[in-house]
């Protein structure tokens, strides 16, 4: 029999400072936690291969290190009692300290713009109200009833059965206001029934369910305009920082699935409420709601088992478009809206990577264009009017500020844009003291740093080198331990307590990321046997915490040197793509045409997958690489 | 504020005898009773029109009697402290004995048989069951899914989106048995997915959920054989005897349908696990029901009010056939089953109606026929192929023992019939001991009485002229307080507490069933404008608790005298039709087409109803009226 323990939790996370309950030998101390209602972020899904859910044990025995917790936290941490609570047994009473997530109140979200390229959307959403005056029957002789009086005073044809929730309503409805009814249809089926005049209020939300972050925008279906925007961190996220993190902790346990999918859809209907206050309308009058995401995320919100997305061939379950009512889902904000899933190309190309493409009309350009949509994911779709390719990039979270040690997502205090001149300049989102460096900020650095000689073009920092650059650099060059780092902002700067580094790891993570996006956009490139001059345009997608510096991003080499001028920022485009078949069912369609018909290229097993991913790895040289004489660098 | 007290219930319905709850001013003694979970039969409806719910005061005050108590209980039982629970308030602490409801142990059902009437229903149940084998996608490249590559394996077509619920179980169903599955669809679309090969078991359940009772059958949709046949008392019965009763009883308060809607699904939800239990398989493989049932009961059965169907002009809320998900109803026991409601005529014209019209294949006589369903209500079709019209006879419960003295459901120990020669002979359910009289005794009863001289023409007991009568039947009429009574039964010979009598108000009370009844076939002649000699057959429908002697029904003139060859008794006329809309998708489309075409003609606002309604009262004169010698009367 297990034995039972008794632990007590300490910390930022814990609620009034402590916390203690009672665990059995066999748990974590990571499930122990979780049990007790205490949120402790595993970004790898319980598998020993991040440290964001490392504790201090405090009192009681600290048991025998593990060799993750020896490559995770290393020697020093662990000699002072650190470990990873994913892989530390409950073995007897003790006191936890767990070490707190970095915050990230403020969360930018990246708000989905519509922008000119794509176009007007033409406004049929699908969903029609008409509000009518019913006559009920009034002779006993009758051969009628409620509900075909109602259908009868619609000028609209009803294609579908009444649904048996809305024919509970229908009695009390009809009769509230002197029989005058609003009645909602989507596709020819009756969705709602309300009582009085509702007509004019007739909404709809988009949503992009990513990975890392939620994105909704509320919008007017009359006249597509948005009156809400609303978004955060994916709450999904302590279970797992990237889609295999997430699969791993369901393998584990189906029962997770549902533990996973209650936070996304507790999310959404915190979205749709929080939306709805901000623009003072009704939830009841949202009666379409469009989801994007990528297949994990979209089989996780159905509520299907996504284990073998995360296995050899990575397929899915369902790829098809499926349409449900908010009740199904079931979404309690929304019970009687229906709710457009968007179809799936492939295990690792979603519903994202389609509404992408439909967002950016790629599928009618006369000329090769490219889509890349960056998430923890990076989804590369190139091609023309008539044929069109899509393979999936495993990027990784670092362009989303996973696995960087000063990483962050686009969250208040987050570095978003470097400079390296004289001196090191920084912006910081929401012009506060920076805190950490987000994707954008990232992908600044790199270029700053290639361009000031600072990392080599293989990407070393060069360290020995640093007798060579002024003053200013060579005090951020240093050497911490084993590590060499650059130090972006001093911590007496920025009135925090440790200077914000990039260190050579960072830079790493960062190549493996980039390389693969890159990797995605060359395979594709020789597939369709192509050169990069004749791709006319490359659309960079993606919610980075802001808008990505293209001149930097061509500068790292994220993606192959086409030419600053063809590449143009698109912001979220996959989001835009849910707002689109929202909006307009023409649309909707068009997004389950293309899903069929672009084609998947598995990117691991093309057999040139691995020269073109080792060429990818590299930074350009730089632009004037031969002349060694920099503005930062001593003379 | 309300005060609150302590009320002690007692009695046979009380577990262990005795139960203490804390009750507040405002409630009725009878809420305070079902809010402690006890039983308590309230028939009216808790409106003080029965007795069902009489409790006497053991402690405490015992409140002023109300006029409802001293109409239902009488002078005498007032004085005792009884009181009828539903009108008594809280007004202090107090001592309750429950009066015990008639034990029903036993019930008897009737069960469904087919008869050869019907002819041959073709098996087209519109389920299909096909076992695949399903070929999973094995290259990285796929474009494709689970869920494509089981329809793809499948040589039916498949004509709808997968619902939700079964794309959730078909990532591990495909994978649990070397990717066999059997896949269930209807009607084209897939309604579940079963691993290993289930296609043998193709099974469907038919209730006709009845005011009194609910009936089930439980058929192999591939052979249309009954493997199975439950039923009893349909649990709404304590809130309410009668299709009215039970209305008012929501009418008071919107969230009682809850309650009834509750008690019907959990008897439902028994009698397919009860079923199945008999007939050694698995509810899983219930993959169709159909249901019949009058509007009142389809309404609750579906969540829909029917407070309106009991106001004029008794208009239901939807007549339209529905087919919906097990789960949506809910129906826990078979979740994946598609659940058929028939089509309703009218507010009293039901499924049920529909059911019987379709079974007894009225639509299709070249004669004038006409089927008369007696159960609470009593229905009457009567036509001919391209014409058909249909009343509802408001009979009350006395053909079902209801508001009888000694009525009772055709249940162990009721009853069934009665001939009076020179002694009384009864025959009872089961063979055992008689503890009440169930419909067709009553109807026997009735006639021999006629016939022996008991009764007159208008319904009198011949009290007065006792004298006459042989000492056998002279020492069985009897006069108890203001009551005249005959004795059918003998407590000693019985072993009973109580002679089983007959008494003058049961007369009344079979004169105004059988008048109301008579008064439908009557009145749809008259509309038809055709004599009782044009009707070619009467086909006689209802659960009286065992086969009705149609010789005894025209003697009393529960119907009018068309000649006892002319009367056919069907038995469960509804049940069995929902058995073939149940086996056969084209008796269900047949079934939506009678709806549709069955003309309603409104009984209590016809002219010529109360002129009908009076003459149908009376009893015919006896065959030899003129002679005074009987068998059973002294000459």
């Amino acid at each position: 029999m297990a034995d039972q323990f008794v632990i007590t939790f300490q910390g930022e996370v814990v609620p009034g400072g402590g916390k203690s309950v009672a665990a059995t030998t066999g748990k974590s101390v990571l499930d122990a936690a979780r049990d007790a209602g205490l949120e402790v972020i595993a970004t790898c899904g319980e598998r020993g291969r991040c440290r964001s859910c490392r504790v201090k044990v405090l009192k009681g025995d600290a048991p025998p290190a593990t060799i993750m917790d020896q490559v995770q936290l290393g020697h020093e941490e662990v000699q002072e009692r650190f470990r990873l609570s994913c892989q530390m047994p409950v073995t007897g009473d003790a006191t936890i300290l767990i070490a707190p997530p970095k915050s990230e109140a403020g969360h930018k979200v990246l708000a989905i713009e519509r922008r000119e390229e794509t176009g007007a959307v033409k406004l049929d959403s699908g969903v029609v109200k008409e509000c009518v005056q019913v006559t009920l029957p009034d002779d006993e002789n009758h051969q009628s009833s409620d509900v075909e009086e109602l259908v009868r005073a619609l000028s609209v044809e009803v294609e579908a059965p009444v649904p048996a929730d809305i024919l509970r309503k229908i009695p009390e409805t009809v009769r509230a206001r002197r029989n005058q009814v609003t009645v909602s249809l989507f596709r020819g089926e009756i969705i709602d029934v309300q009582p009085g005049d509702t007509s004019d209020q007739k909404l709809g939300m988009a949503f992009d369910v990513g990975t890392t972050s939620i994105v909704g925008s509320l919008l007017d279906l009359n006249t597509g305009q948005e009156l809400a925007s609303v978004g955060g961190v994916n709450p999904q996220s302590p279970f797992g920082g990237d889609l295999m993190s997430r699969i791993a902790y369901i393998q584990e346990d189906p029962k997770r699935l549902q533990t996973l999918r209650a936070k996304v859809l507790g999310a959404v209907n915190d979205y749709v409420k929080e939306a709805c206050t901000l623009a003072k309308v009704d939830p009841q009058n949202i009666h379409k709601i469009a989801v994007v995401g990528n297949t994990c995320m979209h089989h996780i919100f159905l509520g299907i088992n996504p284990t073998h997305v995360g296995l050899a061939p990575y397929a899915p379950s369902m790829r098809d478009p499926i349409v449900l009512k908010g009740s199904d889902i079931p979404l309690k904000t929304v019970p009687n809206a229906r709710v457009c899933m968007l179809p799936i190309i492939a295990g690792f190309v979603g519903a994202d990577t389609v509404a992408a493409a439909l967002a950016t009309r790629i599928y009618e350009s006369d000329d090769m264009r490219c889509l890349v949509d960056i998430g923890t994911n990076g989804e590369v779709v190139m091609g023309q009017k008539g044929k069109l390719l899509a393979c999936s990039a495993p990027a990784g979270p670092a362009l989303e500020g996973g696995q960087i040690r000063h990483g962050m997502r686009g969250a208040l205090g987050a570095i978003e844009r470097v400079t390296i001149a004289k001196e090191v300049e920084l912006q910081v989102i929401g012009g506060v003291d920076p805190i950490g460096i987000c994707g954008s900020g990232l992908i600044d650095a790199v270029s700053a740093m290639l361009d000031a000689g600072i990392l080599t073009q293989r990407g070393l920092i060069r360290f020995d080198d640093r007798e060579t650059f002024s003053d200013t650099i060579r005090d951020r060059l240093r050497h911490v331990g084993e590590r060499d780092e650059f130090v972006l902002g001093w911590a007496e700067a920025a009135g925090g307590e440790e200077d914000i580094t990039l260190n050579q790891s960072d830079v790493r993570q960062l190549q493996l990321a980039k390389g693969a996006i890159c990797s995605g956009v060359l395979l594709l490139e020789r597939v369709l046997d192509i050169a990069n001059e004749e791709i006319r345009e490359i659309y960079l997608c993606g919610g980075f915490g802001n808008y990505i510096n293209t001149e930097s991003a061509l500068r790292i080499r994220l993606l192959p040197d086409v030419g600053v001028e063809r590449v143009t920022y698109f912001g979220n485009a996959a989001g835009m793509g849910a707002q689109m078949a929202l909006l307009s069912e023409t649309e909707r369609a068009r997004a389950n045409d293309l899903a069929r018909e672009i084609e998947h290229v598995a990117m691991a097993t093309h057999p040139e997958f691995q020269d073109v991913f080792l060429d990818a790895l590299e930074f350009p040289a730089a632009p004037n690489a031969d002349s060694e004489a920099t503005g930062s660098r001593v003379a």
